[in-house]
């Protein structure tokens, strides 16, 4: 168990990065930070099986790709890839604009919810694989 | 339980057509036909709930939105609205273009599939409305 | 398979009745009618494990007890009873008066819509027991 | 994520509500402790959606509610409240009393088994609302 | 929807191979028997695809194979292939023998019980492929 | 809440089963250690009920039996006991090699992953009971 699992986090808040970085550290994840959506695809599309987990905002203030755009991104490279959602204003548009399969979590939320939702989708997903 | 359970069946093949409206008969709907991503975006719009669930092809021939664009204006007018897919090349997009809670059926698919995606979608809608 | 499938039907609409019988018939399972709770509780307490499910209406025009008191009764004798409801008007009290795992179909519903609920509810409760 | 995720525990045991409110904190979450049903239900009426949660006992000592009133109130209020019991001898009447969607917590249980639980209907609960 | 979906059925008691096979038949399906383990996995090893789904008895009077083993045997070659197991005595193992999301249905069972199982799994599958 | 919720654990890498025993006991639970599939099952057998969980390896240097064994010796004894696999190279053979309703965490996995797994399954055990 010495590889670490890595969370790859898209947030633009500086302050709201260091607190979801604590959570996913102190269950044991990895997070590395996008700060915009162009930053998260070309991550996603450099990394071969790098990132096991999606964490996404919705809205970026300097940036065309919205967290939703993200989301489909990853899918596309990998159908089955986890998908977390955190958003204030955002979250009654996932009935319509999330991919299957993922989890909008509606800010506020404690930390507990966040490492519960990145821990459930991984745990649905391995077997699958 | 005089009234009927209405659902909105998007397809532009009519042989296809003919054999999905005897399925949803057989299983007590009542199936209304549009033939166009255009014609089904109008009839959702106009439809005052009319429509209980939406069954849908992904291309159609002579019109600009497909069915994943269909299937996203519905829930942007419930955000519980059932929705089924049907296709045979664009299966695979469902983890990127599909909207949560919904059902791809690939093509081809057994006729009780199709009941019963539509049961199951509905029967787990009711409670939560 | 010489044995029915023998599931519980609790209505007092002579018309409705018939029409959910004739469901049931048609997936293959035996309809048993009780027109009132009193009746409904009567059945279970003498079944000795005759009955695998059952379907209520909630409110029943000459009885006290109501579709959420049958229920009850049904699964202090096995907890794994599957239950489905039917209801026009009280569908919005299943999540705080109906019990758990259980399904609410609000009227009006297809037929295909109770064989698949009963139908998956039995399939689920089969291994558990 | 300023604001706090507010739980409503109740819970006459204070050596139990002491352990609950740690298991929660740890979590995340902020916890308001209630000491009878008739308390919870005060609240709960004053709440206008202060508490996203509860966790609940079944019998209280000086209390005329029990904790399957106290959730059923809950459920009436918003019919997507998560609602988690805990309960050492009541555990077995679940089935028959406790509410759909919502999870039993037979004693003991490990404090981990709390924070998922809670976390798991939360998670659950957002996008449908 | 030219193509049929196509069930490998698992049964050597030919009076019930027919009334599975009717039943399936209903549903849309197309139903191949194999009556024993051996003669089922060689159908499996030569199928290249052909079957979607597999049905079977636990067990069998002239063969060393077992459902259980013929379940097996499908999720090496597949491991998201659908199965359901039909049993009378053996339905207790299931939790013991049985593969991950599989469905046992207890005999006897109603014909809707099976072709819902069949449907659902099919369903639930379609999109992971 | 004086009992401990005691899991039992099959291991035989020193290096991990400290890694997992400080996850499990970080969420309340308490970890019995077995360094072989023999060793499990001969606790197993004695336990009359002390243990609530099973997380299993799936190879074990100097052990006949494996993570497999186990888990379905576990299954015979209680039907409903909640089964978590780990394993690097043998992830894939849980669709065909696993008990129904287990799960399967592929090595690497991070120690929230574990917990939330053990904690969702006795959630969802519970109320069967």
């Amino acid at each position: 168990m010495e590889n670490q699992i890595v969370v790859l986090v898209v947030e633009d808040d500086q302050l709201v990065q260091s607190v979801i970085e604590v959570c996913l550290t102190d269950g044991g994840f990895e997070a590395i930070i996008a700060s915009s959506g162009e930053n998260a695809v070309g991550l996603l599309d450099a990394a071969e099986g790098k990132y096991r987990a999606l964490v996404t905002d919705i809205n970026f203030s300097s940036s065309e790709l919205d967290g939703w755009d993200v989301a489909r991104h990853a899918r596309e490279i990998d159908p089955n890839f986890p998908v977390v959602y955190m958003s204030g204003r955002h979250a009654d548009d996932w009935a319509s604009r999330g991919v299957p399969n993922s989890i909008m979590l509606a800010k506020p939320f404690a930390p507990a919810q966040l490492v519960t939702a990145v821990s459930q989708l991984l745990n649905d997903a391995t077997p699958a694989a």
